[in-house]
């Protein structure tokens, strides 16, 4: 079936202490944003993606792709007001019935293994949102107390949040609520439920300067086996 | 006042596929467990530490020791069936009024200036519960359905997990109950509340393959600004 992904890069790089965006910082030699883009580029050739940026980084964005030198079909549109905007700006571009991908930018660590895992389960059942189960105790804040959650029961949320189309564009039809944080929680306002999907604990979302460590360090060793 | 840090480190290494247990594995050419004595150590020179260890490996724990070139006072001690009994032992050997810390041997990239804050919200409120705020989005399983938590509302716990011993034996009397995760979960059985505090994203503890690179990392870069 015909595959998109909107990959989502708007993040300022507040938390990073750092003047580059970054989803602009190298890694490699290379922009996290370009092993974003290589990661599904390499995964399906006929992927058409979706790349949705700040205005100020569209040409930053431009370079990208022509460093990628790939003949797959990029169009970069301007980011919205929140997550939310961004990826309905960028959902307008998905014309044919097929898988969605919607991504976020920093997560460049993501490998074709997941992607493809993600395709075949959003094919079979119509979602597939990738999940960890969490390795420390976790606790709710209630007002001035916390409780104690059953960590087995805990899921730390990833991306690709992979859909079919037939289901995620309607979703998306809706209006705007503060309670949006990913793709899932649109998703589920169409009164269908997410599936979730084994995770990987290496797709890290690119947040504080030590993800960066880990990620320089995860791709030197992956490029070391290749 | 008097410190003490119980330090668990009762791990065998399944997740690592690793033969040696993770807290002996060697970063920056020392034990995991040789940073975590050395971080309490050097944030203050007079705590005593009691070491749980598993049986198999208390002449491993005796080498560290002696590596360590310590004048402390080291009392090294068998785990028990689970977290709360080893602890539970732990605490035996706690005879003073003091501060005490419960850390996992595993988190070796603890702070001074964690360890420090610890103390001083332990002596100040009875309690204190490094936590950080989750980066990625949480979901709680509920059967065959997910529900999404508010992110903001979710903590991640970490150690050392530090409370005044006036309050921390008497709750360690109670009898052993599954849903001890933690220590935080055993004081609470004593019907007092725990105080979190801003714990660091940096406090990772050691549990898949990743998690060395990461403090492999850390390490290096901590020491090159030293």
């Amino acid at each position: 079936m015909k595959k998109y992904a909107v990959i989502v890069a708007g993040g300022s790089g507040k938390r990073m202490g750092n003047e580059i965006p970054k989803q602009f910082i190298l890694l490699q030699g290379k922009p996290v944003l370009w092993h974003t883009l290589h990661a599904f580029l390499s995964t399906f050739g006929d992927i058409e993606i979706i790349l949705v940026l700040p205005q100020a980084n569209i040409k930053d964005g431009e370079s990208i792709i022509q460093a990628l030198d790939t003949k797959a079909r990029i169009t970069i549109i301007e980011g919205g007001a929140t997550r939310f905007h961004s990826v309905r700006n960028g959902l307008a571009f998905v014309t044919e019935e097929s898988v969605v991908f919607v991504h976020d930018g920093v997560r460049c660590l993501v490998t074709k293994e997941l992607i493809q895992r993600c395709y075949e389960q959003a094919l079979e059942k119509g979602s597939a949102i990738p999940a960890v189960t969490a390795t420390d105790s976790i606790r709710i804040v209630n007002g001035d107390t916390t409780t104690v959650a059953d960590r087995t029961n805990v899921r730390i949320i990833q991306t690709p949040q992979t859909f079919l189309s037939e289901w995620l564009l309607p979703a998306f039809t809706t209006s705007y609520d503060e309670g949006f944080t990913d793709e899932a929680t649109v998703f589920e306002t169409s009164g269908k439920g997410v599936c979730l999907i084994e995770g990987d604990y290496e797709n890290i979302k690119i947040t504080r300067p030590t993800d960066l460590l880990v990620a320089e360090k995860v791709l030197a060793e992956r490029s070391a086996l290749k």
